[in-house]
């Protein structure tokens, strides 16, 4: 048995090489990244982190730092589903989901990495192995981008790689939207796998309406069309837009997305490994899919989120996300035709440069 | 116009005068508690504040510091609406309700209680005015009392005023619950008002179990049977408990509360103004609670929440709870015959003794 011996967390805010923008955060020039470093009473190690769009991840330390960092002290490391279920009863009443799953996914991410460190083996093979071949599609931050940027931005995935890539959608009119996407279309050719997201920006009746109207350009899904605390809006969306709807990003509990699967609101769920509840929220999220039938996605966090989909066998597309963290890894992820290959490296892999990080510690 | 000016935030630990206990939280010595005061542009204050059992409350602390009090410097202080939506959004990435609806609570509240002592007027009059008396139980928070213990918390309850009691459940053996219920129902009388509480304790069908063997009771009504995540289960604890269920001081959303009273799980919303959203969230849910031709109860933070039931139709019994401020506040709450009063003094007549908080500062 492993003990646990120290957990650290550090906070910062990483700036972005071009001002993105969606329909709900408006600019975001930057993101807040707050990571978690356990060490265990072996000498062995793990890391992992969560993220912020723009705001808020200061909650995040403040909960890891004030009460889970204490209370993992001691305990057997091996045990994550018991911590987990520790964590999050610790701070539930203070928040049930929302940022307390975001602080419990960075810490049972570093959980998992030192298990699999340990164990000497990839996370994608301690977590059953499917196929480390994944397909990716590049998530476009691009809201407010000219046609023109819009198109070179896909130029430059191709260029990178990528087969397959998501658009923003959510301009004032729903027109502008679907002149972008037609243009898209027209530059990427038929068959080309497009996403459109349009990041809640719509009501259920502009969303059903934005659907049909998007119905004509094939997409492989509609993203976020309404807010995801609405389940009947979403299983009107999927039954009368006629198109495929992903959903997930917003949602933060098991519960979540058991509610909207079993509703008929989501076509492609998508959790985000940071801010679901972890590796170990993630891998249920993908069996209560599969047992429903559907496949699942991700959002965010690719370097982690990687090792789950090459372990699940109802993957589909990973999302290679805007937020990337390429200039502090080791060793960055690397696409080809549309895929990209989980590592061999023990734990999920990822060694962060954490002196290069001290510049934007906050 | 009055202009925002300031908005400061405090953090601090409040020791209980007795430990208390339920099925979830376990021990509980203290809890957390966060402050907000908000000064306007004419000199206005107004204030406003959340709490947490136990542990969580740093994050509604950073919230307020870090997000929330920024933004709203030379805002318009009456445009509460707008600058809950402002709030909302904000904070919406990283926790969506959570953590980020206690810490817009306190500001809320604090919002409020300006607009009202702006006004001159106490704040159950500036939000519509229905009946300033407001029938109220007592909160006991008793799980690990002896009976004789908790026979004696009822005689103080009846002695310091209150007609109505709560008492808690989810003792390891079901029969333990049924003795205790059994001997309180005893002592009180056949028509005494009797709610059990057992702070989501219970699998559905346990809970279903349960709810029938206390229907011979008569409670008034049987409280967080099982966690708020499950409303089908909810569903059925009160289709087949044949006991009506209260539920809300862990939903943190207007919609959380819309799905679980529209699915009819619920029989008496209880939503918590310092965690659903503050004053302006509570006001909707107690409207559609009324739509739904239901009453609306509460959780917690009575000396703010009374305001609320003194201005609502369909309000029914107001929680008193066991995290009391009393020794911080000047004019403490005066129960009689089972009924409060609700106070003529501006905003929401609270005057925390800022000097003695001092030392519980965190």
């Amino acid at each position: 048995m492993a003990k646990i011996e120290s957990v650290r967390s550090d906070f910062y805010q990483l700036p972005l090489d071009v001002e993105l923008s969606d329909s709900t955060h408006g600019a975001i020039p930057h993101f807040e990244f707050v990571t978690v470093r356990i060490k265990d009473s072996d000498g062995g190690e793990g890391s992992g982190y969560t993220y912020a769009v723009n705001s808020g991840a200061a909650a995040f330390h403040a909960l890891i730092e004030g009460y889970l960092a204490p209370m993992l002290i001691g305990r057997d490391a091996d045990e994550i589903e018991k911590l987990w279920q520790d964590m999050w009863w610790k701070v539930h009443y203070s928040g049930r989901g929302g940022h307390a799953t975001s602080a419990i996914s960075a810490v049972d991410i570093a959980l998992w990495d030192l298990k699999a460190r340990r164990a000497g083996a990839p996370l994608w093979r301690l977590l059953g192995g499917y196929d480390p071949k994944v397909p990716v599609y590049a998530g476009g931050i691009d809201l407010d981008f000219t046609i023109d940027a819009l198109l070179a931005q896909a130029d430059g995935f191709l260029a990178h790689g990528h087969r397959a890539i998501k658009m923003k959608a959510g301009r004032p009119h729903l027109r502008e939207d679907i002149e972008r996407v037609r243009r898209m279309r027209e530059h990427l050719g038929d068959d080309f796998p497009l996403m459109v997201d349009a990041n809640m920006r719509w009501s259920v009746d502009q969303a059903i309406r934005a659907a049909r109207e998007l119905a004509e350009f094939n997409l492989v899904w509609l993203e976020e069309p309404t807010i995801p605390d609405d389940i009947p809006g979403h299983v009107r969306v999927v039954r009368e837009g006629r198109t495929p709807v992903a959903t997930g990003e917003n949602m933060h509990t098991l519960y979540e997305f058991q509610a909207m699967i079993s509703a008929g609101g989501v076509t492609y769920p998508e959790p985000d490994v940071t801010n679901c509840g972890g590796v170990t929220v993630f891998r249920k999220i993908a069996a209560v899919a599969e047992a429903h039938n559907l496949p699942v996605t991700s959002h965010g966090a690719h370097d982690i989120t990687l090792h789950l989909l090459a372990a699940a066998p109802n993957r589909t597309y990973m999302e290679v996300h805007g937020f990337s963290l390429d200039r502090f890894v080791a060793e960055p992820m690397v696409f080809e035709e549309g895929f990209t290959v989980a590592p061999e490296r023990p734990g999920h892999g990822i060694e962060l440069d954490w002196s290069q990080l001290e510049q934007y510690r906050r």
